[in-house]
């Protein structure tokens, strides 16, 4: 039987994740972590237990279910598929409804490629000299947003679209402006200030975005 | 004489500008661009002609002039200070007016060490799972925001304030939210979705973003 | 007019192409290389010349024509799609006829995340401790290759099959093991100590890939 | 109660500290490690249990106590300010009473930016050319000292001087010129043929360096 | 005593092996790994337990014995040399019988300079245009091979020959080109397509190259 | 014939040298740079003139002459064989007379991994926790010598001996703590107050080191 405090030991070890990674240049082959609790100490599973499953994603067959602005996405970082881990490589799926919205958000981790499966998507990034490139992307065409900066989409097209995006982090993290910004407690007065909103500007986004 | 065509040639030239540096693991102590045209061609300066003055900087001894938000800041990347090309750092001086402030932010390739030099400021920055760290900062107390995610500054206190932060890239690069989204020409439609505004509002928005 | 001793100057620079660049941490938002001569000096192009054009890439629409394996591949480098230079990342579209092969391959500089976009593909890598780890993959599945490692694909279905891959490498390079060991003027007695053939053995697969 | 054989188990931990930490290209936001026995397992604190003051540090406000040589420093690793981990930088405070000296060192890990807070520093690096670049520094200039390179400052004003360095490393290490050499045991004979002195003039270095 | 389930425990551990390191940029000065079970969870050594022989490798002094095709490695990575952890290098010696033949082969993660101790050294590489570079190399000539490309050496002497090569990785990794082609269970249809050959001649590969 | 004013052009382009290369990951296989003046422009030669003695060097056959302290060394980087250009590793050759002596130095780029190819060599290095690590290596053994710290030999046997040393950058750096020290023009009154000397004592010194 493991004695109570070592039961506090490894709850507290659970509760924590798995950590110190880092993309560039891994030093073996690969390195599937081991799963349950001895994953939180970063090893890899023997090589003994590895098999051809750990390597490959069935999870973005299918679309997700819309949310309410007629998008959705699944992302596929290391923690959905641990075989990337150290690889230094991610990606996602995203399926949009007609009309439906990516949201503007940024990356700030990786630089992506998006390539269209289905679809014409309006499609555009904005660069740090606060000038935007973007344009309607057709079916098998390939648009790059370069690391850190804001992009966005949106179906402009007549039936579902849907997107392949990859990433060259294995963990790229993703920021949506919108509830970056007014999602959060940032102070009122500061947003009033940043946005030149007035107060009630401010309090109806915030109610929009703020999570209940 | 140099022959026309060859003007024009060179004339192209300087046009563009400096190009393919990293941050990681330069190869040389250091890299002292070449002056005028010849910089755009990426060679270092002779190391007989570098001097002491190339790597020291004068320009951040007094504030900068305070823009409509109270808000005056000098960023100074390797393009201002050439001595700092290939070593990846570079750093800024932010100074604050009263309720001066820094509207939301990002670097999108540089972690920021920000050390309040003067003053009371209110500091923050938002993670990428939409959470907030925010406090007062006082006079010596240094706060890190890391690479890649959305911050932001507000004077409180009553007099004057001013920051110093630093960055690990020659050239952290700097988008600011506000412009950055209502700013540009992002699609009207898709902006009405991301934020839930109506066409009014966004317009008004992008009055004051947009660049005249 | 540009001098005789000028041009012989450009004419050798034609002959050479850019160079010094590297997948980690760009320092600049993107760097769209100058075209015809100027590009040869590494510079980007001027912001204000740049299009959201520049980023996008329509190329792999289509299938590339097969080749005698029942294999066709369109591999987008950033010599082929400039708009990727400086941000580490790359792609190919492959296609295979029914039986089609992909020949045993790996990338030096990069992983590979391989998306079916169409078919069936037996497809497996072996690590450096000479295990394989191969499966089919169906339509929608991912499979990830580590860096460096030798992996290969066949279309094991009905019907013509595509994958799209993504690199973490503006450029990954490919080596085709085939062609790579019989297809190149290695000394043919190492070969035959090698591969444990005889001479007439070893000419016949020299035949069979060396270019004429 | 934790069995005897499980205490020794956990306090060989303790005695080891965390370790394989790089400083490019993190996958997370952030790291703080776990505080106690938990944090030598390199984790990270659960998101939830991260407060904005794992990101602020309020140690550097007032100078350190000035040691023999008019000297003071306080520097400020990940291993002090736990909230730079993963993030490649960390910075020091630098207290110089008139006349105090910063003796000739360097980091092997990290290029530093030096600002002048108050007073006038004389500073300067030598390359690996044994070029010395060096000058007075007045308040509100900066210097950089490229990435492993030996530099040194010195007091030169009538007044008590400070500065702030700051670092592209987390852990940028520091070697101290004449404690590394005089102050460790390398072989007599090696360093009076090293630096041409006789073993009376080595004895009476070592004598001030090696510590008692 | 420590009871079962946490025997259980410990055991998976012992049978995982260490893993989250990365080449680029250490944040100490060293890390020798924690021995025993402790190693498997990333620990350094405490500092104060290491000696000079960890950073000593003495495996090297004398040649290994000679296999079938007449050559001996002994490759020395950081698993035998701890010292190497987190510094980026390897080495390895390798030594040849008259005749005697390195099959073609690649590291995955490494560049490798060779240098030859003795003898006289048929030795190339084949870049990925299939190009070959070979030559043979005499007593103290180094040779460079670029990271990730196929390359090869045979003694071409009247003597022993022995080589020393220099990796910029602690785990270089090896692939070996015969053994990972056709001593693997890729599918045999996709071998015969890919090299042209029978099912017999890869049956007569396989024999050879497949561990009994 | 070139015009006038394009010589100068020219001229002001041959005085500069080769620049922003970095050591880690390569987007080529290799990158020869282009001899004369093209060279400036960091161009690679096209790849077809690149032939197999690019890749090979021959230089460190015999050993250089020894300089006072009985002390010989050929440093290889870049600079001296260009096939190692964007690859990341270089070499050098030191030889020792009967005590002669490798001062004090480090390399502020890279790790170095140390191979006694002839003789008896004291041999060792200084933590940044100024602790030495030093013992006398044999013929064959192999010491590692951490990044950026500093390292020291010595011959103790009763022969000439000989090392090879390897590095992880293609331009290691090279700092002697003697000559960067006592050999440039630090203010004098800072070495006397760094190194507890009076003034006669730092004359001394820097006569020794100081070029004439």
């Amino acid at each position: 039987m493991i004695p109570s405090q070592m039961k506090v030991f490894l709850v507290i070890f659970l509760q924590s994740y798995i950590v110190l990674a880092y993309d560039p240049d891994p030093v073996h082959d690969y390195c599937i972590p081991r799963e349950e609790f001895t994953s939180i100490f970063l090893s890899c599973k023997n090589s003994s237990l590895v098999t051809v499953d750990d390597f490959v994603y069935s999870g973005i067959k299918d679309p997700g279910n819309y949310k309410h602005s007629g998008f959705s996405s699944i992302p596929v970082s290391s923690t959905a598929f641990p075989g990337l881990n150290t690889l230094g490589m991610s990606f996602v799926r995203a399926d949009f409804d007609i009309d439906g919205v990516n949201v503007p958000h940024f990356h700030p981790r990786a630089t992506e490629t998006a390539f269209v499966l289905e679809g014409r998507i309006y499609s555009g990034f904005v660069d740090s000299g606060s000038r935007v490139f973007a344009k309607v992307l057709e079916k098998g065409e390939v648009m790059v947003f370069p690391k850190g900066l804001v992009h966005f989409q949106m179906n402009v097209g007549e039936s579902p679209a849907t997107i392949l995006g990859s990433f060259n982090s294995q963990n790229p993290g993703l920021v949506k402006i919108p509830s970056a910004v007014f999602g959060t407690g940032i102070k009122e007065e500061l947003l009033m200030k940043a946005f030149g909103l007035n107060d009630k500007e401010i309090a109806k986004l915030r109610k929009k975005f703020v999570p209940q």
